[in-house]
């Protein structure tokens, strides 16, 4: 991702100065005109927007860490996968230092920087981002999305939350037409449909979340309650592993249980936020 | 359900006899000029085509088990929710008392039966299905989908399975953003163009799942599996329970211990039909 990003920052024109922990992997860069730098220093000295972009926020840290002293003034625009809470941190741990700090999520693939469907979350101080926004264009998209640094990570994650969702719910379909030979290429001409138009159902969810008045005349929590055994009977049935599906049951049980029979779907999101194992650590 | 049937036949011109378990529910359709039976025998005797509707196959079992011989030479519709097995079982019992079987699977729910988006997947005797294909009309479209009686359940709850995962997903999603006060209105106008985009995978995953070539230059298992730690922690530490996605890790784990690390996921729908609980039964 890395290459990807000084690839574009360079062809859009921008002065860049690169720096890998394998210096072999900044060969193609400098063949773009990249100047190279031997050491993180040497790239952070270089230029007053330093752009991160490694593994993990401890790989971030193991890099920046010894370059204390050496950041006063510059802009730290991190675009490291992490969780809202790194962000924040290292966005203190920056600030102690003199430097600026905007952190970002990049929604594409590598093979999608500069495109049109590639863009970048970014958040931290808006006059950090108001300044460098013309510079990050060259990636795609630019989304500000507000001034706590952690914002950027929540909204990233919160679509890869969502997309992953999605392809449980593809993958674990493309298996059960599977144990009939049914093939997924014939299945996905009625699936993408179905559940583009389901989707379609989301922004009514996100209006009773946001009222809190979880109302349904089409499918209440005590319907899919009484429904879902007959979808994990399935499963098993068809010999299809039941281990993606299966926590869904006690959800529907303790939404029916608290007394949201009569709610509809959109009352789930409230409850996975106040759920039994909120706040504890599961990794 | 069975009172939108009902009335979508009478309103396509269709002679009506009605018979439920209670007979109050059936006041609205005999103003609509359907004939009440008293019993389910007098119904049955009415028509050649039996449409039945309830909500379990139990329920099925316990109004046709005692008309045993006076089924002989009708066609049962049975579009109750149930199990490819469940169907397939009723239709050797049809079979055995001379009456013709075609099992359905509606997609739609009773607002929307005989509107635009209704239809219903049917699947027995193709000849059964020809026969009254006009008279099924009335109810929305109409998808055969083969011999076999099970096949309607089987794709029925295939879709279903693909609605629940995104449903999963955006709930999800709302909920983690929810924890910083992020409307879930404005999250929507990013998480359904984000997830409507992403679903556009689904038929080139499925496509490598009918080849078994689970090929990927965009994102691999490995890149999966090093990336979803970050997601789970995400959510713990916003206070977001983790049990509906908490059982992705272990899948993305042994997809990638069993030598799949560079697969696409397209390669989750395999390991998932010869998961560690195939077979086995979760209720």
């Amino acid at each position: 991702m890395g290459t990807a990003l000084a690839a574009a920052f360079l062809k859009a024109g921008h002065p860049v100065t690169v720096w890998n922990r394998s210096p072999a992997k900044t060969g193609p860069l400098v063949a773009q005109s990249a100047t190279p730098a031997d050491t993180a220093a040497e790239a952070v000295a270089a230029s007053p927007l330093v752009v991160v972009c490694l593994t993990t926020y401890d790989a971030v840290r193991t890099v920046l860490e010894p370059l204390s002293g050496q950041l006063t003034g510059r802009t730290v625009a991190n675009l490291t996968n992490g969780t809202p809470e790194q962000a924040r941190d290292l966005a203190a741990w920056a600030a102690d230092e003199g430097a600026g700090y905007l952190d970002g999520g990049i929604m594409a693939v590598p093979q999608m920087i500069a495109g049109p469907h590639a863009y970048v979350f970014y958040s931290g101080a808006r006059e950090l981002f108001d300044a460098h926004r013309e510079t990050f264009a060259a990636l795609g998209g630019t989304k500000y999305v507000g001034t706590d640094p952690g914002l950027a990570a929540l909204y990233d994650l919160a679509l890869l939350t969502g997309m992953y969702g999605m392809i449980m719910g593809v993958m674990q379909a493309y298996a059960l037409v599977g144990t009939e030979s049914v093939p997924a290429t014939e299945f996905s001409e009625l699936l993408v449909p179905w559940v583009g138009a389901m989707l379609g159902s989301a922004p009514a969810w996100a209006a009773a979340i946001d009222s809190g008045r979880h109302l349904t005349d089409v499918s209440s929590l005590a319907v899919n309650q009484e429904a879902f055994p007959n979808l994990l009977a399935a499963f098993a049935a068809q010999g299809v592993s039941t281990e993606l599906f299966a926590p869904v049951q006690p959800l529907l049980d303790r939404a029916v249980a608290e007394g949201h029979a009569a709610d509809g779907l959109s009352r789930l999101a409230d409850l996975l936020r106040t759920g039994p194992d909120k706040g504890s650590s599961t990794s």
